[in-house]
């Protein structure tokens, strides 16, 4: 859940760095994913049955030139490598003795796109960029981070992206 | 994927309505689905797995307090109940001998909230409400409809929501 993403970050490995750690454009790749066919199909035919989403010759001749998947799966994809690389940032920081930062409450996502068809056979590369920082006055000890999230193919057009908000403790809070 | 839905929904079946046939208001209910444990689990597994959805015990120690399923499911559900009934609406349309119309592209989606979680148990209620209609002044063969998505549990408590922006043929151009 992308709330409890954030929320819970601490126990599900999520971004673990304090709000002072943050920078303006700092960019994480989160991972990349190739959308095979079996795949596209096999989400398609549990979440979105539509014949581009199902079928090759069906994605040929739709505008997509080609099977496609379903945006909810490159969506949930992203989802899989962030869960998956917040895991690997909590275990390389607890290697490192390193204290980690319990993310708060995300007030919610903004501007899902879908900006290119992702076709059977693309690989997406993930990663996501600090666009925003702000205080939080009601909430002293918590920064705001704003990041865009996206995805862009092995031609690198972007095809996904969102703009995810956090709450993110401080270090020092009043500091 | 999301502009598919619309792009193509004479083909996959979608909102078979003309621009003038919408009215501000408008709200259709889109089907309800019961969250297993089971499903949880399952996408979960595949697609978030964070601790709180995939295991009772941690989501019940969890700000949760259960079981509770990943966001990017509630979501994904809510497009395959879209589709659903957009094929059914088709059915519909073709035997009463209707004109269908041919949905064009969305420009995206706004404002994705997961409100509140969603735990093994509840059964969501999705329906779509169109919260905007506007003529498209370069394109005067569309109108823009927009619509408040929605998801709403077997307590009546918002659960998710999002903004879709479509574009929609109008029946008489230049009227």
């Amino acid at each position: 859940m992308g709330f409890a993403y954030h929320r819970e970050a601490a126990r599900a490995g999520g971004l673990m760095r304090f709000f002072e750690d943050i920078e303006i454009g700092q960019r994480r790749e989160v991972g990349s994913f190739t959308f095979t066919a079996e795949g596209i199909k096999k989400f398609a035919a549990e979440y979105d049955p539509q014949r581009f989403h199902l079928d090759e010759e069906e994605g040929r001749k739709s505008l997509f030139g080609g099977l496609t998947a379903s945006g909810w799966h490159v969506a949930a994809v992203c989802m899989k490598l962030m869960v998956a690389d917040g895991k690997r940032q909590a275990r390389e920081a607890a290697a490192r003795g390193e204290k980690i930062a319990v993310w708060g409450p995300s007030p919610g996502f903004r501007e899902l796109r879908w900006l290119k068809p992702v076709l059977a056979g693309d690989t997406v590369s993930y990663a996501s960029e600090v666009e925003s920082l702000r205080s939080s006055e009601k909430r002293p000890e918590w920064g705001i981070v704003q990041a865009r999230n996206t995805g862009t193919n092995q031609r690198g057009e972007l095809v996904y992206s969102f703009l995810a908000t956090a709450f993110v403790p401080r270090r020092n809070p009043g500091s």
